[in-house]
């Protein structure tokens, strides 16, 4: 099983939460970090990743999901409403096989559009000046 | 907004809910049913509905998240084993342009292996004895 693994306290999401490496956030409380991906899949493709420590969903404590699943809701609702999207794809990758590339747990809200389909996970990274400008939008908008 | 729509009870997941229309359960209990998509992306693509009525995830009762994402993280784990997947991909589809078909939240648990790719969301109809095995395989791994 994957995450008989031990949580590894030295990858990047842990060090962004403790203020070691810089992001775009757009939230920030006692449960949970929000930023924007810097590889995004589609404008405004933001990650929300809690404060507690697990691999990913399977290890995630489970008093825990109902603050940190409250954030994912109120930064959902922030990047439909920032970005002016039409819609919304969530999604949790688990493990390396269902595209994991970062083992500290977090959610991907993804805006959405009619007709517009997305770019494929970690293709290209953004300009900072745009990520910049997004994050301005979705923070204004909670 | 969407959200801002109301809630429509005759929705294929609602009539699931009440027994007016079968499925491939593999787990059901007073918070959540889980069962098989008879057009998976996967092997094994299970779909966990809350009993509780919103049409996604913007408009879920915030009180909600706790009970609920813990049966997603349980289905999760018997999903993963009953199939000997690899990895699990999570997805939820906020809206028409997020590729919401049906609206009533739900979260699909897709079975994932090294090298396999998803099939198309909504390609094409699984064999009822296939579907019948997986959930058998599944509800085995509880």
């Amino acid at each position: 099983m994957l995450n008989s693994e031990p949580y590894q306290p030295d990858n990047i999401f842990a060090k962004i939460l403790r203020g070691e490496l810089p992001a775009h956030k757009v939230f920030e409380d006692d449960v949970a970090v929000a930023f924007l991906d810097i590889m995004p899949q589609s404008p405004g493709h933001t990650l929300v990743v809690p404060k507690l420590a697990s691999r990913g969903l399977l290890d995630f404590p489970a008093d825990g999901w109902g603050p940190f699943m409250g954030r994912v809701q109120l930064v959902a609702a922030a990047v439909k409403k920032g970005m002016d999207a039409e819609g919304l794809s969530v999604r949790q990758f688990e493990g390396a096989a269902g595209g994991q590339t970062v083992f500290h747990l977090h959610f991907h809200v993804l805006p959405r559009w009619e007709g517009v389909a997305l770019r494929r996970h970690a293709d290209s990274v953004e300009k900072p000046d745009v990520l910049k400008a997004h994050a301005a939008k979705i923070r204004a908008a909670f």
